[in-house]
């Protein structure tokens, strides 16, 4: 949970002995106004811009640039002003009894725990809602009592690179809100040797002893009171996946643990970090605008935004598909929402530990911090740097590794997996992994990726997206709007060599590995143009100038627009094939099975090209494992009639060319209805695929494009602890799972079953589908290396558990 | 299964022969003429049109009327042309050979199993594709051997009142097949007692003799040969739901069967026939075109359609949104589907035993058969009586009791279940009924309504019904329109009031019989315009003139377009509200309980309107039982959620009126995922209704309102046995009912269950919820009679089986 130090107990009274005590009455001062606007922020919820506003207006006055300028006189009178802030946002005095504050302090962290950023933070960290926080109540010590004093944070390795080596940063004179807030730059910890050298040793001894102790790295913090060295905290450090690789790997050398024990010390998701990419500086000129630090590794390129809600907004939920880099001056954790969205974050103020960089490490985000050459006004929207302004909507590309902040859209380039001590820790891993992992993919560039990453199979090819192609949607459109099956066929056969080819270079590159391909699944309008776009442009049609129907005549080229006049009869007929297609709920709609079953046709040429293509790389000497996946099935009459077009084809190709080759027919389970009748269904499915992502849809009840309207709210009330389009929902996705497995294997025990939804690569979900005995998971092939350690984990707590068993 | 006789083995010699035996050149003739078109017909599947060409173009050449104006010579001839037709055809010649004959008749009936029509008519009539059909081969008997030999069909009871009279029609000196086709209009049966006394009593006797036999009334069919008489075929016969009810007490008084095997001779269904309407002839002025048979009782009112297909097409899917009436000279078995579809049937040929007057009895629809003094000319699309002519799409109104068809449309008014005959039939089968019977109704007259059908309380109750109204949309929309809390929560107070006054009403109506009132459920976006409206009307604004302007003024006053000047500004803001409520898949969107949680005012108002109308009703002394329902909960905490805010308000108002009143509060289980947690869910709720339509929804993945695109070829492919819309899909949705109840009881042993569904009114569907231990169903006003019924045949077959096990 995120904490918050109060410094509490000064009053009117005990900040002038505090002043007589350090001899510092400036000190005093500020300690006592900042005791009242961290208390005013934090305890009574004043705005911090409330103070600031204060703040910034004495510094004016003075005619002062640095906080430190202002004397003790002017800082008194901020302290007066600062208690008028107080005064009139709670119409009370600020409290003078430290009992009382104490109280106040008390009852604010435990009224947090329930605020929303609180709620948000265990959201995304998926930490129970009813664990509860507690509040520490510790002697004050001072780290800015003057040149003696001081105060610092640090790990006992590298947080970024997992590197042997003491790291970390402190200030002197000074608190610990200093060093993390990123207004002072701290200075790197080597440093307090110099200066403190006793105080340096006895802090890298305990800190030694704490991380043999805890046996992982530290995160620590420390505060130097007139020499004399405190430890605030200690606990296991965040890192990044390099990190978490090489500290478990150096931690085995060094005894500390054993390979098991590595095994569970990098969270699945952070394989992620050795594929991050890195960014392509050929691809146009780099132009350097500054360098900050190197805060959290990988690329990230985007349009700029300056604050959280914009990222919200722009990035929209999911995926990146409007990828947006979040600048600002520091982040708060008021950030949060806008950090998980951007594609990269960058700051203009903080250190290695700052608040951005901490977050973005954990959330396994590219980010640039410090980069103190760059202004950012937030207010004005804007970002100066090397004498250029740059606006909201402006793309920027940052290197995380390297600390660049770089002008414009740069491509990025794909990372390896190919690094020795990752695959040390796999070569652990892997003997404890019983569940395979497959990819999903599509095109032979992205099997071949995914292969080398460590895929054992193709769990999911989506043969539409084959379709999309320029080359040849016009086809897949002449098939649509074909109103017999003459014409229809005639269509499919131009689509047939094609799909053909891409089965060969799917099978080939699979090299005798499973390839599950799945039969045409979307609804046919998806490839049309959209019914309210064909509505305004007939509409639009009779105001029309020249150039906007030379426009529109481009636009419609590929149905057979060739000139304006085309258009008055083309746009009606087209909308009227549109309409008769028009579907109230797509997704409960005329789409998987239920196409190959009203147009047979569409399955046969599939087929055909599957087994065409099975044959001709057999024939080449290269072994083929395809499964032909049939979507959306509820009853098992669905899947015998797909199953019995795809064997009479694939018996009619073998007696054509002459060649046999072995293959399976299955079906992917993504209905509630099949996973009740999968006792009936597994009579004709050799194998299943779990579709998690549209089982959830009719689980829930929730439409995947529309949940956004509701999810942030279930999310925030706590209805939802996670978002079950992103790691399954074992009570109820799960328990039809379940129940789809059993009865499925009660009738055929060996069916092949597996998983190929996008849960398929998060970890949580991967134990799941290990636990209920699943076969295989398929992911994205970036995610095949979180896939594979998340399923050697959860073999590997099976283990644990059985000797648990054995020694009771 | 529908039968077909083929009378064989004439040829072009043994017709010679059969001249000779019977005299009659013409009649041999005529019958070996028939031959060959029934055998073309049916045998060589050569369209009926083929003959009816060649023989209509023969009476021209002879300038001949009436079919038995053709003579033996011309017949001869059109033999010679029909031969000419089959070798057309079938490029073979017509088999002179019998026993060809016979096996290719026999081939015949067997294919005919598969043919779409069979599959059809087997679908409808829920009869399985696996049965298998018949062939009978009897030795040939002649109606047609002259003045003693004749043929007729008959019923030993009255089939379309239960009237315990002797009932059919005959023709003298004809086959079977003149008396049902309709083209000759047959003779009362009580005729043939003046005309052959002999065979008349015969006849009673052996038809007495059957029904005894049987038990129940028969439907028999006999040819008189010579002077002999022979029974072709009996049957248990078709009947309207009154004769069925009357039959059935008719038989126990006569002990010939007991109340409890009585209550198994009405088919639930059926009892809708004591609420089929009738017309309103106080209306508007009753112009009556003809008086036909009253083939079918009740009324129904549409718009002319000359096709089956055109049926289909204009009326749709499901109920009778744009009701039509097929008019026909006479049906047959390919207009199946259009006589599903159309409201009722009008036919200017046949009797009250032709295809159109049995099969709309056994549909329980309207029929007006054998309308003479109509003329249909179905090519021309035209029917003509009183020298007017009616085309397609004009309305007409049909009185299926008294055989009228009168001009225009009538209103109907609506029938009581007030019948002694009904009542006492109830009365044997209601102390056998264990599942209570509630209705749907969302305003006090259906609800009054419901009571007289014996509903015991209301079901569900569609608050946003309420919503729709015009006095209240305006404010609805208000609401929806507001971008915060406090302009929702002013709109909202203007509902409240409205609401209020519903409740009152509803809650008086029921009298302290539970009435559970749904909480809003449908999506925002149903009560604004369309999205592509919007978007059509924007880009039309351009190019408007002032009357298209004025228009739009109109259609967008309600949201304070005062001018043609306010449009522009108004459309855009207007849509993009639309479009932040637009979803892709709105069934799976941000509905139900998901409202309430987003907009708890929303769930305050309602509750606060429910629990003000229930204090308000008990302080008139007359006692509530309302029961909260919150809608579409897939998951617990969105139950305590909406739960705890109207626990509140329920506390608030109680103690603002100074009154408790009892209440539940449950909740609508109609996700799969709710089934699966039902135990956690049944924590919270104090009832479960089982809302199966969206749970038939999301358990296939069908959206009901385009499940048409696919449901035609599943049900013809034999994919799906039924629309599982129209009746519980047992293996999946029942399935996921079956668990969801178990899982609620454990938790709470006493849980409250029920459906709301529309299967609640559809019997199979009742014997479903009987079986799963339901404590009620719940289904439109009209359905409760059918669901009492069914419940007691449920009931009544327990105690049956439980029996039967004893005495074994």
């Amino acid at each position: 949970m995120m904490d918050t130090i109060l410094n509490l107990g000064l009053n009117d009274k005990s900040v002038e002995a505090l002043a007589k005590r350090s001899n510092n009455p400036r000190f005093a001062a500020d300690s006592y106004r900042r005791l009242i606007q961290m208390f005013g922020n934090v305890v009574l919820e004043i705005p911090k811009s409330a103070f600031d506003e204060v703040f910034d207006a004495k510094k004016k006055q003075k005619k002062t640039k640095l906080d430190t300028d202002l004397d003790a006189k002017a800082l008194k009178e901020v302290i007066e002003d600062y208690k008028k802030v107080v005064k009139n946002h709670t119409r009370r005095d600020f409290p003078q009894d430290p009992h009382e504050q104490l109280v106040m302090a008390r009852d604010a962290v435990f009224r947090s725990w329930q605020n929303e950023r609180a709620k948000h933070y265990r959201r995304i960290n998926n930490i129970d809602d009813m664990l509860g926080t507690a509040v520490n109540v510790q002697a004050m010590v001072y780290g800015n009592l003057g040149d003696t004093s001081g105060t610092g944070v640090g790990f006992t390795r590298n947080p970024a690179t997992g590197a042997k080596e003491f790291y970390g940063e402190f200030l002197m004179n000074a608190q610990g809100e200093d060093v993390v807030s990123g207004v002072r730059t701290p200075v790197p910890i080597l440093e307090l040797q110099k200066i403190m050298p006793d105080v340096y040793n006895q802090l890298r001894e305990i800190t030694t002893r704490l991380e043999k102790h805890y046996r992982d790295m530290q995160d620590f913090e420390f505060t130097i009171q007139d020499g004399k060295l405190y430890m605030l905290q200690t606990r296991n450090g965040k890192r990044t996946g390099r990190a978490a690789v090489r500290v478990a790997i150096q931690m085995v050398e060094e005894k500390l643990i054993t390979p098991q024990e590595a095994i569970f010390r990098v969270e699945p998701n952070q394989l992620y970090d050795f594929l991050v990419p890195r960014l392509d500086e050929k691809s146009t000129k780099v132009e350097v605008l500054a360098t900050g630090l190197p805060a959290s590794p990988g690329a990230a390129v985007g349009q700029i935004v300056f604050t959280a809600e914009e990222a919200v907004k722009k990035a929209g939920h999911g995926a990146h598909k409007n990828p947006v880099i979040l600048v600002r001056a520091e982040t708060t954790p008021e950030d949060i929402q806008g950090m998980e969205v951007a594609a990269g974050i960058l700051t203009s103020r903080g250190g290695m530990t700052s608040h951005a960089a901490v977050v973005t490490r954990g959330m396994g985000k590219c980010c640039v911090a410090g980069a103190g050459d760059i202004q950012v006004d937030e207010r004005a929207g804007e970002m100066r740097a090397k004498g250029q302004v740059f606006k909201e909507g402006d793309w920027i590309s940052l290197d995380g590794t390297s600390g660049r902040v770089i002008k414009g859209k740069l491509n990025t380039l794909e990372a390896s997996s190919d690094d020795a001590e990752l695959q040390k820790l796999l070569s652990w891993a892997e003997p404890f992994r019983k569940i395979g992992v497959r990819a999903n993919a599509d095109i032979p560039r992205d099997a071949i990726q995914a292969k080398a990453f460590g895929a054992e199979g193709i769990g999911l090819c989506r043969t539409e997206h084959m379709f999309f192609a320029p080359d040849r949607i016009p086809h897949m459109r002449a098939m649509i709007l074909a109103d017999n099956e003459k014409d229809r066929r005639a269509a499919l056969k131009k689509l047939l060599p094609m799909q053909r080819a891409d089965f060969i270079g799917l099978l080939k590159a699979m090299d005798g590995l499973p390839v599950t391909i799945r039969l045409l699944d979307p609804p046919l309008h998806e490839f049309l143009p959209k019914r309210e776009k064909l509505m305004v442009d007939i509409a639009s049609l009779t105001s029309a100038n020249a150039k906007q129907k030379k426009t529109l005549v481009e636009e419609y080229r590929d149905y057979g627009a060739k000139g304006a006049g085309d258009l008055k009869k083309l746009l009606p007929q087209l909308l009227a094939r549109v309409e008769e297609l028009h579907e109230f709920n797509p997704m409960l709609g005329h789409r998987g099975c239920r196409l190959g079953i009203t147009y047979p046709e569409i399955t046969e040429m599939q087929a055909r090209a599957i087994f065409e293509a099975a044959v001709a790389v057999e024939k080449q000497g290269i072994k083929t494992h395809a499964e032909v996946m049939i979507p959306l099935i509820a009853t098992v009459k669905e899947m015998s009639n797909q199953g019995a077009i795809v064997r009479r084809v694939a018996e009619e190709v073998f007696k054509e060319k002459g060649k046999h080759v072995h293959y399976l027919v299955g079906t992917m389970i993504e209905l509630p209805r099949a996973c009740l009748v999968a006792d009936e269904i597994a009579k004709e499915a050799e194998f299943f695929s779990f579709g998690t992502n549209d089982l959830t849809q009719t689980t829930f009840g929730f439409s995947r494009d529309d949940v956004n309207k509701v999810l942030p709210t279930y999310l925030a009330e706590g209805i939802l602890k996670q978002d079950p389009f992103a790691a399954i929902d074992r009570d109820g996705v799960g328990e039809l799972v379940r129940i789809g497995i059993e009865r499925g294997r009660k009738t055929r025990p060996k069916l092949e079953v597996g998983i190929c939804g996008e849960h398929g690569g998060e970890p949580s979900s991967v134990e799941f589908c290990h636990q209920v005995g699943m076969d295989y998971v398929s992911c994205s092939p970036f995610r095949v290396l979180t896939a594979r350690l998340a399923g050697a984990q959860a073999g590997a707590s099976d283990k644990l558990k059985v000797e648990g068993e054995r020694t009771k």
